[in-house]
């Protein structure tokens, strides 16, 4: 049986060059469908994800002769690992791989808001500078307190850039983490009442479903700030927008969705956002990083040998 | 004689309401021109100024009984300090008050740069994002090296962040600062040769005037990244649009401009920039700490007392 990859979106080939001659690629946007491909490659061994898009039961049995999943970048909440498993189909993913990045960009987000960097740069290249007022004056960094959701990899780095903006870190997690030199608070809603900015940094789960509620986003309040790069369904999208609408919250800077594309309609009328189309995940760097380790885990699988960052369900 | 403060930008007196009863306010705002406000109120003894804003010998002049002209803000290459203070007219500004600001603007414009936001933005509210590519995939911030152009509060305050994202920091300036944990290049040019992002944060006098020269864009190159905060006139422009049209330096983000405001025209069809229109230094807590500052000084004055931030020529 060939080495057969199939990979599931159209960057990932160009980006795993460096493995051509050692396996054979079949590439997704090839075919009308993945039963189409399937049918063509009935052969295929090894598909290529990205964690977050749809890879359930019905799309795992479309492909007969799996033995490998392999999604490129962190989350997996698209995939059903129960049911690969269940079949004996092994599921990596690539952690730590993405964590200074995602970091890097929820920062860079988080300041675009609070410096108004996104209307600033339309008032420069527009013709608006020469007329009137600088726009809204915001907080001074340093005036703020900061509460991180989830203290993993991606919680921990975005605690470690803060600080040095003066910035001082609390933060809530499932779990507790007695090393860590920063103060859990007793709850979500604890931690928005007792701080000026929220990110929303744990891992996308059943468990952390809306977690970012109506109450939290309240708590938060009218001089607040919620910095979402975990995923879409971590928030109440819909009350999120209700309360920028009306003022009882400061501000929202968001790399993720309920629905991606988001509808543009839907932030036509919604002030003091920042949105960026899911992109904090890279960063060459960590597109590198995740392209090298995807390889070595289609290595280890195809000379079948323990893979390097297997994940259970 | 009265206590009579003469405010030339309007947002100055609302800044400083706190003052109402100890002093009269005069607002440049409510005459044509500055001989019209001195021929009202010939016996202004104080002005409050925009440091960056043109007050030399003829402006001053038209004021005949100065005694205080004090900036709001840190910087003063708009006021003839000398021909100020051969008069007798005290000179006072802002300094140490806004270097935090400052740096997290230069921070925020420069991850905006690094991770595409403004036209991430600009693809999530518009019809893009369901359209094709994800845009241009820049280097991880930790993948860089920076070096810091001037080494005073600012420079100082931009070294103190960039660590947290991995980015090791190098700087120049006139004077050797042997306390300070970062190595000194020999140069400006050599800085720029060795770092992957200049940052300029240097003190703008005509010691600094056109220091990010041609040669010195053309060493930072196609792979670089420049980023001032400190004035427009540090940076050969002209040289800088030229290099960024031809691909000849990554890109820019830019507060401040030759000419403010800049002519939008002239950066219509400039790649790889984000440009705001000159906001860096506040940030409400910087401001705040200003205009209390301002008013110390001002206090001091009308009581005869030494003032807090004197300036010299």
């Amino acid at each position: 049986m060939a080495n057969k990859i199939g990979f599931m979106h159209p960057a990932f080939a160009a980006l795993m060059k460096g493995a051509a001659g050692s396996f054979e690629a079949v590439s997704r946007g090839d075919y009308e469908s993945d039963a189409a491909m399937a049918a063509a490659h009935p052969d295929l061994r090894a598909l290529v994800v990205m964690g977050g898009g749809k890879m359930g039961a019905a799309e795992i049995d479309t492909f007969p002769y799996l033995g490998l999943i392999a999604c490129f970048g962190v989350g997996y909440d698209g995939l059903d690992v129960a049911h690969a498993n269940a079949k004996g189909i092994t599921c990596t993913n690539c952690p730590n791989t993405n964590n200074e990045d995602v970091a890097d960009h929820a920062v860079g987000i988080f300041i675009a808001l609070l410096r108004d960097i996104v209307r600033g740069h339309a008032r420069v290249v527009g013709p608006d500078w020469s007329q009137g007022e600088r726009g809204r004056l915001g907080p001074s960094l340093w005036q703020l307190k900061a509460g991180i959701v989830g203290m993993g990899a991606i919680g921990q780095s975005i605690a470690k850039r803060l600080p040095a903006f003066g910035i001082p870190v609390s933060w809530w997690g499932p779990n507790a983490k007695p090393d860590l030199p920063y103060p859990r608070a007793t709850s979500v809603l604890q931690l928005a009442k007792d701080n000026d900015v929220l990110f929303m940094a744990g891992r996308a789960d059943e468990n952390s479903r809306g977690i970012i509620s109506t109450e939290v986003i309240e708590a938060v309040g009218p001089r607040g700030y919620i910095v979402n790069i975990s995923r879409g369904f971590t928030v109440d999208e819909d009350a999120l927008i209700a309360a920028l609408k009306a003022g009882r919250l400061a501000g929202a800077a968001l790399d993720v969705f309920w629905e991606e594309p988001t509808p543009a309609a839907r932030w036509a009328d919604v002030p003091n956002v920042v949105l960026t189309p899911h992109v904090g995940g890279g960063g060459r760097g960590a597109i590198e990083k995740q392209a090298k380790l995807v390889m070595e885990n289609l290595s280890l699988f195809f000379a079948g040998q323990p893979l390097k960052t297997p994940i259970a369900a």
